[in-house]
C-alpha cells in the first residue's frame, strides 16, 4: 500500500471503421489522470472530478467505480481521495470514459499493490465504462495495453494487442457539436442482412491482416463500415463532406471515431496528415461547424503509473 | 499456346469456423486435376467428367466453365478437348468444385501462355463457382493461392494470403451422407442480431491474427461459429456427438467443412490428429455413419501445372 498514486490512461478512437465495439486504437498525446490519496474514512471522496460536468458522486464517475471495483478485488475496505485531470473532451467519441476508468482501475491497482493483471484491471473499468457508456471494451483495452486492440470477448476477457505499422498516424477532428452515446446507439440496427455481415466481419478481419503483415494500403482499403457509419452518418452534419475531403487529400481511409462527433482519417505520413486534417476542418467549415483537428502517433505504451 | 496442359488443385476447407464464405484453408493430399489437349473444332469437348455424376455438357461442368472463361479472355476461339480427375468427393464439403474450377483456369491459362494474374484466375473461377455451387470465393481462393485465405471483397477479388502455423493440422471427418450445398445454404438466416455479428466478426479477425502471430491456442479459441453451425447441425446426425469427440480427444476446434457433411479438426500435432481422427470415427459410427478420416498439412503451394 502506498500514500499517493496517480496513473495516466491515453484516449483512443473505438468502433475503429467495421470494427464496431471489438476493434480500438490508442492515440498518442491526449488523455486522462487520476491520483488517488490514502484517506481515513471508508470510500472514495471526489475532490477533483475533472470537468464540471461530471458527477461528484463516486457511483456515477467512471474513475471512482473503476477503483472501487479494485478495491473489491483487493479486499481493501479503507477510503481514498480522488482528483481526475481529463485531457480529454466529455462525449466526444475519443474514448475519455475509458481513459478516466483505465486510470482509476491502473492507480488504485498501484495505490493497493494489488498485483491485478490487465484481464483483471479490464474487468474493474469495464464495470465503470458499462455504467457510464455501455458494455463494450474496445476503447478500454487500448488504453490499458496502448496500440490497436482486438476484442474477441467479454465473457471472458480475451483482447489481442495487435502490431501496428510504424509510418501509422492518426488524425482526429472534432467538430464542435453534440452527440450522446446513447443516440448514437439508438441508431444500430438490431439485425443486419447477411451479405452486410459477412461484408464487415471479412473487413475486420483484413483490417487485423494488414496491422499484423504492415500493409497500410490493405488497412485503408479494409476500413469499410457499412454498419454503424451509415446509420450515425446521418446525425453528424459535415461528416460525408470531411470525409470526402480526406480522402481527396490523401487519407488511407476515414471514418466516425468511437461514437463521435470525432471523425478520424488514417494516414501514412506526418505531411499528408496535416494536409487531410485541413480538409477536414475545412468541409467542416462550410457546414458552419467550428472544428479542432490533430495529427498523432499511435500510443503504444497505453496506460501509465506516474 | 502449347498442345496440351495439365493443372492441379489441392481441396479446401470453406467456411473456416466464423469464417462463412469469407475464410479458407488449403489441404494437403487429394485434389482434383483437368488436362486440355488442344482440338481443330470450337469449344470445350467433355471427354472425361472426372465422376459419373458430373454432367459432360461444358456449360454446366465447373471445370469447363472456368477454362471458357479464361479462353474468352485470351481471345481463344478454338476448342480443347478435357479430362478431368477427381480426387475429392462431390458434395462433401471439401472444396470439390472449386478445385475443378481452379485446375480447370490454370490449366486453361497454361495451355494458352495467356498470363492471367492470380486474380483474373479466380474470376474466372468464379463464374464456374458460381454457376454450381455459390458466388463465394473461401474454397478458391486458397485452392489457387495455397494456405489459409481471407476473402475481403468479391468485387472487386480482393484475397489475402495469411501466415500459417507450421505445426498446424487439419483433420477431416467424411461421414457417410449426403448434404446438397443449396440446402445447407437455404438454412443460413437472412437476418443477424447485432450481438452475433459482432461475436462472430471478432472472432474472424481473431482467427486471422492467431494466423498472422502464430498464435494456434488463439485460433482454437476464435474458431467459434454462431452463425452457419448452428443452423447447420441440425442438418448433419452425429456431428454434435464428433464434436464433442474431437474437442474431448485433445482438438483446438472442430466445426463443418464448408457446407458440409465433412467436419473438421484443427490440432497442433500429428499424433493428437490420429487420436482425434479415430474418436470423431467412433463418435459418427455410433450414430450408424461410416466415416472416412484423415489427418493432413496444410497445403502451402496451392494449384500448379503439371
Amino acid at each position: 500500500m502506498r500514500q499517493t498514486a496517480t496513473a495516466y490512461a491515453p484516449g483512443s478512437i473505438g468502433n475503429v471503421g467495421p470494427g464496431l465495439d471489438i476493434l480500438g486504437l490508442a492515440v498518442s498525446g491526449r488523455g486522462d489522470e487520476a491520483t488517488f490519496t490514502m484517506r481515513d474514512e471508508r470510500g472514495i471522496l471526489i475532490a477533483g472530478a475533472g470537468h464540471p460536468d461530471l458527477p461528484t458522486d463516486p457511483s456515477r464517475h467512471a474513475t471512482a467505480i473503476a477503483a472501487s471495483a479494485v478495491f473489491a478485488r483487493a479486499g481493501y475496505r479503507g477510503g481514498a481521495t480522488l482528483r481526475v485531470t481529463k485531457g480529454l473532451p466529455l462525449s466526444g467519441g475519443q474514448g475519455g470514459s475509458a481513459a478516466s476508468a483505465i486510470a482509476g482501475a491502473v492507480a488504485a491497482n498501484y495505490l493497493l499493490d494489488a498485483g491485478l493483471d490487465d484481464a483483471a484491471l479490464l474487468e474493474c473499468a469495464l464495470e465503470a465504462e458499462s455504467a457510464v457508456a455501455g458494455r463494450h471494451a474496445d476503447n478500454l483495452a487500448p488504453s490499458l495495453l496502448g496500440g490497436l486492440v482486438l476484442v474477441r470477448s467479454l465473457d471472458p476477457i480475451d483482447v489481442i494487442r495487435l502490431p501496428v505499422p510504424a509510418n501509422l498516424r492518426v488524425v482526429l477532428a472534432h467538430p464542435d457539436q453534440q452527440l450522446q452515446t446513447r443516440d448514437a446507439r439508438a441508431v444500430l440496427p438490431h439485425d443486419i442482412p447477411r451479405d452486410v455481415v459477412l461484408h464487415q466481419a471479412a473487413n475486420v478481419a483484413a483490417m487485423v491482416a494488414g496491422a499484423c503483415l504492415g500493409d497500410v494500403a490493405l488497412i485503408g482499403r479494409a476500413l469499410d463500415d457499412r454498419i454503424a457509419e451509415p446509420a450515425r452518418a446521418a446525425l453528424l452534419p459535415g461528416f460525408i463532406a470531411a470525409k470526402q475531403a480526406a480522402m481527396a487529400a490523401g487519407a488511407l481511409a476515414c471514418s466516425i471515431s468511437g461514437a463521435g462527433p470525432t471523425a478520424f482519417a488514417l494516414v501514412d505520413d506526418e505531411v499528408v496528415g496535416v494536409r487531410v486534417a485541413a480538409a477536414m476542418a475545412a468541409a467542416y467549415a462550410m457546414a458552419g461547424l467550428p472544428t479542432a483537428t490533430r495529427v498523432a502517433t499511435i500510443d503504444l505504451r497505453g496506460a501509465t503509473v506516474r
